[in-house]
Formats: structure tokens, C-alpha cells, sequence
């Protein structure tokens, strides 16, 4: 088997280590990840500069890249132009926080296994619970090897990834797991005021996330409650039950009146 | 009424002034737009850096800025800092080049619209279907004006934006409307390879579309047929089709191997 790894907090970062450790006892690894932390960058791709790759050495992988890009460029660059070889799986992670909810579209984590999952592999995003410096990624990579075993046996489905958060405790107090739908994250005081020197204003992104009503089977709730979260996540953004009501509202009268005279 | 205009043109890009011109005519315009051509930014924020954010005269709006940031850090400050009023629709637009099928994830574009929902407000986004640099945005300007004029009367949904793309034609040869499902959109020779003078190696993103087939009411076909195209598009990724499967699949006694002894 032979596993693209990435992440979103760059090539330095303890999470993609931890994961190195351990899946290079189950498969061939290839790191292709961004030269520095690119957190929030969502789906970003970079359009208009050049992409700078630089092989890497790194122990116990096949052969590494460091990329002066986001995420997605890496998956996308490491699976169309680096690696000839065919790609099994995208792993990414382990990020250095959670992604839950609506911030997976924030998270350049959970992008690039989207990503993969756009480029024709099987793909999983792993992240811990933590903001803390000297959090220990060793459980969490353990957890995401094992699980990654199971569900090569079993067949990833090819359409959608696997977003797996995992609990910032020790490994006795985590109570299980549970598959999740994503919940919801909202945060209050966003924007931070600052003027600079000259008078002129700017904002730092800040806030806190709010504490919000979940559906129960919310990744957010299971996380909270001790479980490690997974939740099926797809990139079909069609909102089916609503065609039928545009549909009827778009009727050919409404559309007469919109591509009508003196348009 | 009052609408946020942005784009991820830039604040001076041809097809937000067109949209201005024609929907101060329905409502107060509160413009929020970044400084530069942002297209590829997908949902990133920025975290790391400072968000700029000056004021700006613009003929025929109640309110502008110009913001150091992306499209989707444009319409987060706009909402929840810059503008005291109630917003009551978010548009994004009118951009230079089709944003159709899966590209909607790296849409700058869209991804503003997106980040509209998710403030709460009901929002759309519009793009005109070529790269012509003399591209003439008048016709889709007044289409979208008409457009929100409509839906605004029904009342939008406010969990769901309208991705609308339109066909790049002489007005007269548009054939109508359609709501759509969101396609397939693939590139080959994604990356072009290239040295710098110290022999480093880089990339372009680059590539073109391939024809695919797609699913006969997919917005790809509708734009290719000379429709106007309107998808409703929804933010929750979570695949729910596959939850149950995946329930199965962990069921305990994989649970209790991937939790077991030893981990």
C-alpha cells in the first residue's frame, strides 16, 4: 500500500511525524507538505505564483517533498505530477486543533483530503482536539493506523472522506467512537481592532468559539464527550431538495418575466 | 433593502461595478471587496496576518471598503464588524469566468457566498461563463438584478446559496434558465514544470478542462447548451448516505479491535 501524506501545518509540524511512525509500518509512505503552517486556508489553490517543490529526506518514508504551497496544492501537485507511482490513500493530518462542523470548510486539513478524494484516492483527515504546545500525537497516530488498516481491508468509498477527530485525553479516558454528522461552530468577537502607527486600521481574526445546540449525533458533541468522532464527508454541494422548489418557483412565468423584454 | 456586494475580482474588477450599477437601483449597497484578484482562495481566511480595511468612495453606494484579505475575510468582517445594519442578501460577483461543478470548492467567488450563509444571511453568486479580457458584464448585471428582485420577494433559503452562471453570448441567443446539480469538472496537464536560472525546480498550475460526461441536468451542460444556469448550493458536507454503512461497519467488534489492548 502506498499512503500520501500531508497536512496543514507544514512539513515541521509533530502531527505528520507521529503519523510517519506509525503508518510506515503498514505501508509506503510519501510526504508532500507545505513548507510552513497554512492553517484556514480552506480549498485555496495557488494560481497566481509558482509552486516551488523541494525533495526531502526524511526516515522512514519512500520519498518526500517540501512545497511552497497550500494543502490542496500539494495534493493536487503530489498525485498529477511528483509520484508516479498510484496513490492508495491521502492521509492528512494530524492537525494541531479540532475540525468540526462548518469550520471544515476553513480547515486546509480536511481540504486536502477532499482534495484526494477529487484526485481519485481514498483519503482521511485526522485531528486533535488541542491547541496546547506540547500535546502528544502518539495515541492519536496509533488510532488513525489502526483504523486505516480496517478500512483498506474494507474498501474506503471513493467519493467521500473520513474526518476523524480525535479527543485531547489520556488514552484510558477516551470512551469509544462514534460515526458523526458535522455540527455547528459559531464564534463571537470575530475581528480584533488595532490601529497602526499611522493612524490606519486593521483587523486580527480572533474569537471564541460559542457554545451552541448540537444534533446529538454532532462530531462537536462526540468530541466533547470523549469520543473519537468520524464523519463521512462529501463534496457534492448540490442542495437536492431544493431544485424541486426553485423548479416551481423559476415556473415559466417567473422565467418569462426574468429573460423577458429589455433584459 | 440593503445588499454586501464583493467579489474575488478585486475591488476594481469590471463585473462588480457592473453589478453596482445596476442594483443601487433595488437597494443600498454596502461594498466589501478585496484589494487584488483573489480567484483560487476557495474558503481560506486569513489567520496569520493582519486584515487591512479602507474606506472607500465609490459613485452610487451607501458604504465601501477595501480589504487586505480574501473574499470569504471580506464578507465575515463586512457582517460581523464593518456594517452596522442588517444585511439583508449577500452577493458575489459578477466574476470574470465560469465557477461550475466541483471548481465551486476552489471559488473564491462562491466561497464568499458561502461565508454569507454561514453569517446568516441569505446570499448568491453570480459569474459570467469566458476569460475574453473586453468580456461585456451589462447583460448578466441586469439578469441579476431581475434575478433578486424575484427571489428576494419569495423569500431566499437561508441555508442554501444560488450559484448562477451565465453563458457568455449575445442576449438574444441565451435560450432561457435552468436549475441545476452541480457537474464534473476535470483538467489534464494540470502543473507545467519549470527551472530557474539556479536550477530549482517549480510549477504552474495550469491545465484545461477536460469533456466529461456528465449528468444531463448538470450546470456544466446547461451553460455548454446556452442556458443561464442556477444551482442551489448547501454547506452541510457531511454524506449522510453513508453514516448508516459506516454505523455497520464499526460495528462493536471492529470498535473493540480499534480501541483494543495495546493502543
Amino acid at each position: 500500500m502506498r499512503i500520501l501524506l500531508t497536512n496543514d501545518d507544514g512539513i515541521n509540524a509533530k502531527g505528520i511525524h507521529a503519523l510517519i511512525n506509525e503508518l510506515n509500518t503498514i505501508a509506503e509512505i510519501y510526504v508532500v507538505a507545505p513548507d510552513r503552517e497554512r492553517s484556514g486556508t480552506g480549498h485555496s489553490i495557488t494560481v497566481f505564483d509558482p509552486i516551488k517543490a523541494v525533495e526531502t529526506k526524511i526516515p522512514g518514508i519512500k520519498h518526500g517533498w517540501v512545497v511552497g504551497g497550500t494543502p490542496v496544492d500539494c495534493v493536487k501537485l503530489a498525485i498529477s505530477r511528483l509520484i508516479d507511482e498510484k496513490i492508495d490513500l491521502v492521509v492528512s493530518g494530524i492537525n494541531h486543533g479540532p475540525n468540526l462542523g462548518t469550520d471544515v470548510l476553513y480547515s486546509g486539513t480536511v481540504s486536502a483530503a477532499a482534495e484526494g478524494v477529487i484526485m481519485g484516492a481514498p483519503s482521511i483527515s485526522v485531528s486533535l482536539d488541542t491547541y496546547r504546545r506540547e500535546s502528544d500525537f502518539s495515541y492519536s497516530a496509533r488510532f488513525a493506523c489502526r483504523l486505516i488498516s480496517s478500512v483498506m481491508e474494507q474498501g474506503l468509498d471513493l467519493t467521500t472522506l473520513l474526518n476523524i477527530n480525535i479527543p485531547c485525553l489520556p488514552p484510558a479516558e477516551i470512551k469509544g467512537m462514534r460515526i458523526t454528522r458535522l455540527g455547528v461552530r459559531n464564534y463571537d468577537n470575530l475581528f480584533d481592532e488595532r490601529h497602526d502607527p499611522r493612524g490606519n486600521t486593521y483587523y486580527w481574526l480572533g474569537g471564541g468559539v460559542l457554545e451552541e445546540e448540537q444534533h446529538q449525533d454532532s462530531d462537536v458533541n462526540a468530541v466533547k464527550q470523549g469520543y473519537i468522532s468520524i464523519t463521512p464527508v462529501h463534496l457534492d454541494l448540490t442542495d437536492y431538495k431544493l431544485i424541486d422548489k426553485y423548479q416551481r418557483l423559476f415556473d415559466n412565468k417567473l422565467a418569462s418575466v426574468l429573460m423577458g423584454p429589455q433584459l
